[in-house]
């Protein structure tokens, strides 16, 4: 940030002023390694996993084997929500048939439901789509892919409760959510069980003899949320079963472990202080940055580091405000969410909010650590390096044209050929990863050369070839003859003094 | 193709020229962009996916885990017929039991049954194979692999019905296909099913009762057609059983999701304008390379890129005529196919035809990116990176022709060592695919060790060792090397007028 | 072999005279491959792959899913005995429950049972290990791993029969055999089946009630074959049920599918024409050899060239004489084995025969393909490249002795930590190939990290670095330095001409 | 350790030495390797392998697929024990159903139970946790992780018995013990099984019936002891069943196979000799060392090699250490251990101290192979590999502190994003791991895409990118370019007398 200067004289002060800078810079990234381990517990990927185990991994009838994953039918999706999800959702005996004390349900003996689980459904309205003249004898009716212009609102059924009677998201403090073949609206036909597996159990019963289910139907979602009391995390839960227009199922879930409430035990008073601590870190910086963009203006964004110190200081910001927030809505929402356990508690906000602020959180980290960077360039050995790829830089970004080009050429190919036979490649997007994945060697070939005999191989073969042998290799000409130059310069040029002389000066003192 | 000419002082009008041939030429891979975009949707994949799903990955009977792909006897067979075939193909009950509402079966409840399914058997007759005279004793009968000259066309079992009574391909409008074994004719013995599953069941039930499969069988392939509404999309597919004259069972499937009524909603109408741009372009690129081709003759074949140019127009005729021919076919067939509710319809041809539409359509893209290149040159960089390449081609031919010498010595080795064990390696061919999986680490080591315990190891050592360090590492030898002489070469050069010079120009004004 | 000479003026008929050497070579290269692929057919592996399955994938019992790979206690294989392998050994009816029309076994309706499957067992006798005092009023029995001095030849349980009393290896014309476990001897105690079903379950009844398995059991051999009279081809399968000393069970199996019978088909007779045609060509071969041998002395054997051709020759010779061993043995065997019905015929050293005969086949195939670098070396882009692999062989050598030192050190290691633990370094030698693995990606990393939370990581991190980046890279930067080096060289040397010129030149005339 | 001086005269003197010093390594090199090979047998893995497989992969109930691996509730420990735990500890019967002859129960009738089984329980008291005060009326009772200040030592149920009376670990010589999530106690709550099936089952009833396992529950061990005469040795075998605070069930398991009786057999003391003899050399080397260190004081560990010397022989100094403990610990336990039937037997320390020799020793092995390198450097070839390396150090430091403080980065990031979600990224440590692999080319990129469908591609794509073809590359350059210097340096100097003509020299006298 203040790294323009360079003349000789005042090479000592200036090296000083660096090294200040430098033990600045590491006591912040301590406190913010400090505050994203805070964040995160070892706890939290085996909370997830064995609550997503209870619902996914649990066959639908004993001696069975297909589970949630495998669900292919509106019978298999029922077969579920009576088998799994209720004798998951409700644990009423020990294992040795003794009830529980009390009249919750705590699921694996630890976990408390919060409220009851909700299922929600989207629709689509007959003829919603086109069909061409020759066929309308045979296909009356209709219901095309959803779409929220396509989306049904209409009453169907018995007409009554609000499983049959459209209820839109904004009176369910739902939001949208991304499937796997659409975005769903927050809004459809909802239906909250009951406390006990008994009620629960009529209640489903009744959707399916009345055929809640049909062809119109786009997708279900299994709401619920449970509450870990030994080590203060819940857990948002949502299945999504999405029945496309292609008919069949489409299973995917979420579950979001986040810890919404803080400050409980001694370690998180300590996370409060040197949450404290980052908000000073940031002030300063951005008290910094203001002043040197004041004097240097645009030009000041023409350094690259300058870019990524303007960048970091803004993330912070966010990340700030969206702690502020979310501290907020929690006091506020959780107490109304808590007291009234018959209804279905809408933590899906909260969740979302946690998890999009350990996201920011995790990139600021990221970025950080790369801003060390900036203060490796003053040892000789690291600035060679260093050197050696940004002259480089031009001929690689070039050449990353051309990479690009024929990965992305191979890559559309790819998709146009395979894309209705192969998962690998049934996505534009897709085709790019699995690209990725055939250079480091994880690859199902067989697929491939199943889904077309003759294009199959020929197109793994050459991009093997051109990709693998000839651009890679490509790749490593330029380094290597660009680090050849750069040491020839560099040991022609006079010596200056270095951060490790400034340091072993200041201990011979 | 008017890059010849290269005098200095024209230089710039000559850039000129080539910046309008250059915008002329992204237009036109924009256009065909969008053309193959408008083919693809991402429902295809989905509705391959159920379709398959519902056929192949359904248990032969409840509790069991065999499904078609596990088929080892005729005795299974018969179970994949009775059980997931006839329940996957005719859906006569909603999930609570109450009847469907009209008397169509529609799988999954959205995707209509087309006509009815057909089984359709080839045979080999007795003693088409000659036995050593020792054996004869023992081995009376004799039934060799399908060949179109051992084909059984006798009738056989009760000899009435075309199930009994041979009908050639060409009165069923089948053509010849390709399975693992072996390439089966278009004719056979055949059964159409019913509209209803208990007639159906009766039928299979018949000719499983006669032995409709015997030693004389050499494939069953199981055909039928279904439309989705919803999305537009037909589903042609195909369940072959071969039983080789080894014994056993070798399963495969084809499922062609295919959409063969075009022009049915607004996105179509705007694919077809653009299908009218990409003739116009087609014709002005015909117009021009005519134009050339009588100017320089043969000479002109000299550039790759003129070649190149020349099979993009003339896969483009291709696929034009593709086109238009398809459209005829579904405009003439699709009326006749589908009133005819009790017989089988014949889409293969039609589906085959849009298949392989695509699969031009997709070389044509691929070839179109790859043609980017020649305006790319016209950069400095670039064109240091493309020299490069250029100038170690003939190295990387030599040394691609040594490099293939021992790969394809290490692939017959491993075909006639481990050809008769493990499936990777039990064709030629599979064995060359294999050895390229190897240097991308994906391979079972495991397999070719138990095939062989001594040459096994021996094979994958030598072959890591000389292909992987040796060959690969020498590739980048060459590359490497003469990076170096032409960045040395370039930096010589007085600089020309470059493009992003005409740019910035043509800015300032 | 006659290419030492270079004279510049004699430069055309030298050229001339290796022309025509190489295309004697070539022809002769085009015979071996049209020998080898006479050998081998598409149908071997599918033939390998349905026998295969029918005994090792079908489950014990119907609903169960341990086949015979899973088998772990005595039990087990009782179970698997009665069931999977009776089962598959005797089909009786066809699939609507008709008899099959003579009373001879065809397995899959296709391959005759030849003779009868034969059961042997090898045992160790009691007190074959030492025990130490401290545990001798425990452990009063001790039977030791399988080692001929081990072996037990009493009688035991009923003393009568083949079962119980021992039957020497050369009775049974029965070779040794390696397992997973131990080298076993051809002796043991024998019981052959019937040529029934019934029969044969009443047979495994009986041994099974009077304990034929039991502590000194080390090995059961379940031994048969078929001939598949459709494609020509016999399956001699043997499947390997060991109890090792430490309890539990391993199995392994082998089938060997080979063509004992030849010059049944007019392509035979064909291949027949061409094996005439290859002696002709080794007998020129052989006289070329012995007259330069005579010539130069032990001088010829300096260049690794002539080296390569005495070796070729050698194993050429060594083909012939073990093809006419085994079509001998054939003549004289098979009518004896075949004419027995009630039998169990013994073609396990006739199919070992033509295994081994394969194999040396497919090692001549493999070095007749590198023999063609020598004449590949006329053409000068060639010979740059193979003279920089000459040129950099020492430094080669010397650095692959570095990279075997750590390789060694590492697989020692791995084999001492993990060995009691991870089967892919239970030996030494599988620690190698996991080592190559390693390189290539293929690999478990979980495994190890549970065998040694400590060293596990530590021993994969380390590896990784060392050799994958390290070692792999300097492998690189010698060829490459040379290749510099020999470009450098080449292009200051005159110009001598090539191959390339002399078929020019031949044109023109 | 000589290898300082080098004067040109004395050059062969000092060679002799060295050739000495090389001779004596080599000798001590050998006998490391025969003890080392002595520890282990092959016997060991499939011990390993055969216990872990009855007790890890048995089902739970015939037709069931769920194995200990698979445990996920209380309800499941149960059927675990009280099915695959005591079927496969107590074998009363042979497969005939006759009864064994002794008293004893022999594990696949081959390994002795040694004692009695052991279940033992770790458990954490109420309110161990706190709560929020928001949902203290909803969460009574609260049992934090285990630690060991959370540990419950006060007596449950019905209070009388070790199953539910607190036993410390010092009374039953139990250590702690790392499980997957905690490390626990050698303490708790212990119920020893009996010697017979039935009465054995009697106890698991009762424990069920008076909820032995209930929310305070943390951990339960199995441990279990057995002894092969057959091949001398002990599987010590403890199964770990966690019950974390989140709900849900952890397994994991370790079989512990160890040689603890030696000398039993002529190889044994064969062995033994080596023993003697590698003292020896270790006290040849350390007194060797110590005049050494004494003559150069800290100036000797300057140079790597000396330090590895030194390491070398402290590492074996400690394990004679182990050695003679281990060998008097055996003589003073294993007659009590074994003379009482009725106790359970502890092993643990005598195993893990085996364990940790073995670790140790393999250890020693790898480093004396490196040494061999010292000895290397004398050959010129060699030597200019080696000082490649070591003049392209300081470069490839600097340039590993860069690669690791990206790799780094990106594991924190990686570990922040997907760690909740992600089993390969839910730890740091897992994360750094997972790295390496991904590089190897071994990953699930699909897991995390499905955790972050933003975020997880863009990190997979760019650490591809940066680590793989950046990073890796510049790795490539220095090594490649430091190489060519080091080749044109050695060209330049002087042939020094090398090994090999000291050798030659010997030889021709
Ligand atoms: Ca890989």
């Amino acid at each position: 940030t203040e790294l323009m200067e360079d003349s000789d004289s005042s090479r000592e002060r200036y090296l000083r002023n660096v090294l200040r800078e430098m033990l600045t810079y590491v006591a912040f990234l301590i406190t913010i390694c400090i505050l994203t381990y805070g964040m995160v517990s070892t706890n939290m990927y085996y909370y997830t996993k064995v609550m997503s185990q209870l619902f996914l991994d649990t066959p639908l009838s004993p001696g069975d084997h297909s589970t949630f994953k495998h669900l292919s039918t509106m019978e298999d999706f029922w077969k579920f929500t009576e088998g799994p999800f209720l004798n998951g959702m409700y644990w009423e005996v020990w294992y040795n048939n003794k009830n529980l004390p009390e009249n919750q349900s705590l699921i694996y003996y630890e976990n408390l439901l919060l409220g009851v689980p909700r299922l929600r459904q989207v629709r689509v309205h007959n003829q919603s789509c086109s069909i061409h003249e020759d066929l309308r004898d045979e296909v009356q009716d209709c219901y095309s892919m959803y779409t929220p212009a396509n989306e049904d609102t209409a009453s169907f059924g018995p007409k009554n409760g609000t499983a049959w009677v459209y209820t839109p998201g904004s009176e369910m403090n739902a939001s949208s959510y991304r499937g796997q073949v659409s975005q769903y609206g927050g809004g459809g036909y909802y239906q909250d069980l009951s406390r006990t597996k008994e009620d629960s159990a009529i209640q489903l019963q009744f959707l399916k003899d009345h055929l809640w289910l049909d062809r119109g139907t786009r997708a279900v979602f299994l709401d619920f949320s449970v509450y870990n009391g030994n080590i203060n995390l819940f857990c948002i839960a949502r299945l999504l079963v999405e029945f496309p227009a292609t008919g069949g199922v489409l299973t995917s879930s979420q579950f979001q472990t986040v810890r919404l409430i803080r400050y409980v035990s001694s370690w998180d008073y300590f996370v409060g202080v040197c949450e404290v601590a980052f908000c000073l870190f940031v002030l300063y910086y951005v008290v910094e940055e203001v002043l040197e963009i004041r004097i240097h203006r645009l030009h000041y964004f023409k350094s690259l580091w300058n870019c990524l110190d303007v960048l970091i200081v803004m993330l912070c910001g966010v990340a700030i405000i969206m702690n502020i927030t979310r501290t907020a809505m929690v006091g506020n929402l959780l107490k109304g969410l808590l007291e009234n356990h018959t209804a279905h508690p809408s933590f899906e906000t909260l969740a979302n909010l946690q998890v999009q602020f350990n996201n920011v959180a995790a990139v600021i980290v990221f970025f950080s650590w790369v801003k060390l960077f900036k203060f490796i360039n003053f040892n000789k050995t690291m600035s060679q390096l260093s050197s050696t790829m940004s002259r480089c830089a031009k001929d690689l970004v070039g050449f990353a044209i051309m990479f690009f080009i024929i990965f992305l050429a191979y890559a559309q190919l790819a998709y146009l050929v395979f894309g209705t036979q192969v998962n690998d490649f049934s996505t534009f997007q897709a085709s790019i990863f699995t690209q990725f994945r055939i250079i480091l060697g994880d690859f199902e070939f067989s697929e491939i050369e199943e889904a077309n005999p003759v294009l199959g191989p020929i197109y793994f073969t050459t991009f093997v070839f051109f990709i693998f042998f000839i651009l890679m290799n490509m790749f490593l000409a330029i380094i290597n003859d660009t680090y050849s130059e750069v040491k020839a310069d560099m040991s022609q040029q006079r010596s200056e003094m270095e951060m490790t002389d400034l340091i072993k000066k200041g201990c011979n003192k």
